[in-house]
């Protein structure tokens, strides 16, 4: 299971203002977080970019790229500020993300194509609303690869991620678990090794005791890997949550066993 | 899922001292500790009992009894042990257990039917052994559920222990791997809702360095719940495994999810 950080959010807080300032400094330092916990990916989210899309998301990419060959996601609904990301990329880059809603299959999914890089789909409904049964997001699903595949790009470059949400929300425990029954079937219900992943920060998001949300993590993370997840999005300062990753990838995927496996 | 504390182990160190001169305290520590953590039963685990074994069990269950009116597991190989356990028990038991073994068979298994209790079945070979695979183990499932309906109990007193064993056996990932295919097949294959248990500790069991140990124990435990286990017996003093058992509880057993649930 390959592990990305989601800590570089750099629409608020330090680097919000790190990015208006062109200040390298403040974001260079999340970045080495997460590569001090040994993730495979980071996960460049700087929102919506309303201004100067271009510069900045060139910025960060570059600053990035200056740290590390992992690879990275480009996670702005912006498709200006995505392009300039992808001119930049010399990293592997995946697209983060498309949906059913119109201007993402108009102006995000064709970037995937023209830039031959993997894609995240989101099963969200064309109004991007979250499908609320297991019924609703495999018929989201359906629909969604259908469009990729419209889009000319070959079934590997997709991963599907089907949206973990708040347990707090009204029907948050049904809705994550239909999440773990998505994953285990996808596979069947689209006909190849469809790649899935989810973001589990969403789990807990909202106010709440902080050791609870961290125990849920742990508990929910090992069921998602369980189902079949190939790919997770968590915040690598969950020190905790990232060794029970890493311990799920030794119970389930690792050949041989030895305490000297790399946690 | 029901927790069992599996630290009650009478047949050596302070505890096991405690037994051959029939001194309560060292033991009512051990179960204070049980009690503590929240568990909904404990193991009592007095090893073989050679000398003495009426007494000594005898012993044993009164002070737990005396304590709580919890379930207790009756667990040790012998008979005599059992049967006195079962006579001054007045809190709910489980006798732990018997397998194919000819001995248990013929000794362990009819207790639970005169006692009329539930009773747990091992799923080893009739020589002792651990089955290597998910066929072997399904295979020793059948024989076993056979013997134990020709015993004159109904479906709802087994409870079947697929075996968990350690990861430093030679082919222990796999061995586990096949573990949580059991638990998750074994409904199908009996034909009847069968529920399951395993001994979490064992996973780690022999030398190996603490903490990855405990995060070994918290990625599988979800997986083994996700699975559908309906028991696991674990060491109560692993505070975040037991914590994590209660977020796979409210994961996928709640009803309704908020902050207050019990943990």
């Amino acid at each position: 299971m390959l592990l990305i950080a989601d800590n570089l959010q750099v629409f608020c807080g330090k680097t919000g203002k790190a990015l208006e300032d062109l200040d390298p400094q403040p974001i260079q330092r999340v970045v080495l977080e997460c590569l001090k916990a040994g993730v495979e990916a980071i996960d460049i989210n700087p929102g919506p970019l309303t201004r100067e899309p271009e510069r900045k998301m060139t910025f960060l990419v570059e600053i990035v790229q200056e740290m590390t060959h992992k690879t990275i996601l480009l996670d702005t609904s912006n498709p200006t500020a995505l392009e300039a990301g992808l001119k930049v990329a010399k990293n592997r880059v995946i697209i983060n993300g498309f949906s059913l809603e119109k201007k993402k299959l108009d102006y995000v999914l064709p970037l995937a194509r023209k830039y031959d890089v993997d894609i995240i789909g989101y099963l969200l409904q064309p109004d991007g609303h979250v499908p609320r049964t297991y019924e609703d997001r495999l018929n989201v699903a359906v629909d969604l690869y259908t469009a990729f595949r419209e889009s000319g790009l070959p079934d590997e470059k997709l991963i599907v991620d089907p949206i973990v949400v708040p347990l707090l929300w009204e029907d948050g425990l049904d809705q994550n678990r239909a999440v773990l029954e998505v994953i285990r079937t996808l596979p069947e219900v689209l006909g190849y090794p469809v790649r899935t992943i989810v973001g589990l920060s969403n789990l807990t998001s909202g106010k709440g005791p902080r050791k609870q949300k961290r125990f849920l993590e742990m508990a929910y993370l090992p069921m998602l890997t369980r189902s079949g997840l190939s790919m997770v999005m968590l915040n690598v300062l969950h020190t905790e949550t990232v060794e029970v990753a890493r311990s799920c990838d030794i119970l389930l995927n690792s050949q041989i066993f030895a305490w000297e496996n790399p946690f």
